[in-house]
């Protein structure tokens, strides 16, 4: 039996929770995990609150292998995710002097648009708990930072994606899931009884089962899910049998 | 002091964790709760496992005034919301004969492209704890349903979006938030220190920093949000004379 490593990611800011922000980071991340071998079990999107990240942080940290947290660690007095940690880990929050010289490194001298890039609001984004190891931001430099199993990511999605690439080399694989799709114009109420049918023929994979409804595309996607590459083939022919047999034409997107 | 009400989220679907599917439930239920002056608190994402729902849902129903769920309540095997509720609150799972009506009505005698559209799995829709209140589906009937301070809704978007028409009028209005937004090309780095102090002369409103970065859109947007229509005005004039003073022109997006 292996020990299949688990996730969660805790989304931090107000701007998700309002709807002004349309969240992306956690689908990429699940996607980059799922690739991995490693199961994302839980996702929290939470206020940019001071004890609710402490918390949140401080439960979910012991429940999972591995904790991914998005946003918050920017330049302004809004990005409190750095001194939260620290509260939530009792440690000191300190100037990181790495952090600091990658920051000073990379603005000084620069300029936007008649901005000078380095200032006191800069090095602020190089302070961080003590003891912990950086995470390279090949985007906008300024580093996210590892605390034990928790990771400690940009909001923004390019640099969120750009972190993501230096975190997973540091995460212990699994076993890696493998899904086909299916995907009909039939009713899901039309083919539960038959599916429930090959769900139990096949326990070894997850078979799911996901309507769509935009008039007029109108139907069902199976999704066959697994780490036994056998027993995902022999379910999905299955599944592309009961769509024939409702006389209607599988569209069979395959990943083995 | 108005006692505001508080809600949160819990979507349910391995498809929304592995990266499969993009959620944008959220964002749309969190706009809507906004102009009904609810705040959404938190949103936890889990996957179709019948412990995590039921811890989820008992741990999260005594912490905010509502809850709402999305996924998990169509007719096949996968589709566990609704006994879990049921477990969740130590009730019975019955057939709701007032669903099972509105479901026979609405199927009986149609059907989709040769399917006969009214069966047994149809049926099976209307499986919902004992005592609970239907909430309508305008869109494809099968309803959800209230139980206590639980709104148990659809996943898919269209579905839920008719169902959380139905949601609103049951819910205890707050005290509406607004804001406005001012968006610039100046970096955060470079406008830090004046934010705070725009920040600290208006405690009465949030002032939210989110920088953008997708080159050669570089910038970063302020948000300013409160109950205080006067104060919003207010801390949004000192933001863009900040925009200004920097050599900046601000954009501005009034919601007041």
């Amino acid at each position: 039996m292996s020990q299949q490593p688990t996730a969660a990611i805790i989304v931090i800011g107000n701007e998700i929770l309002s709807g002004r922000t349309q969240d992306t980071n956690v689908a990429y991340i699940g996607k980059k995990l799922a690739c991995s071998g490693i199961d994302l079990l839980e996702v929290r999107i939470i206020p940019d609150s001071e004890s609710h990240i402490i918390k949140t942080v401080n439960e979910m940290r012991h429940l999972y292998t591995y904790i991914l947290t998005t946003g918050g660690i920017g330049a302004t007095h809004d990005d409190i995710t750095a001194a939260c940690i620290a509260k939530a880990f009792g440690r000191e929050l300190i100037e990181n002097q790495d952090a600091l010289a990658i920051i000073t490194e990379y603005y000084k001298g620069k300029s936007h648009q008649g901005q000078n890039l380095f200032n006191e609001n800069r090095s602020r984004m190089a302070m961080m708990p003590a003891g912990v190891s950086l995470i390279e931001n090949p985007v906008s430099k300024a580093p996210g930072f590892q605390i034990e199993n928790v990771f400690v990511l940009a909001g923004m999605p390019s640099v969120m994606q750009g972190m993501i690439e230096h975190v997973l080399p540091r995460l212990q694989k699994g076993d890696i899931f493998y899904y086909n799709t299916v995907t009909s114009n039939l009713l899901e109420g039309t083919i539960a009884d038959k599916l429930t049918d090959i769900q139990n023929s096949y326990p070894e994979v997850a078979i799911g089962s996901y309507p769509f409804y935009k008039v007029p595309d109108i139907g069902t996607s199976f999704v066959i899910r697994g780490q036994n590459k056998i027993a995902i083939r022999l379910a999905t022919e299955a599944v592309i049998d009961m769509v024939k047999s409702f006389g209607a034409v599988p569209k069979v997107e395959r990943q083995i």
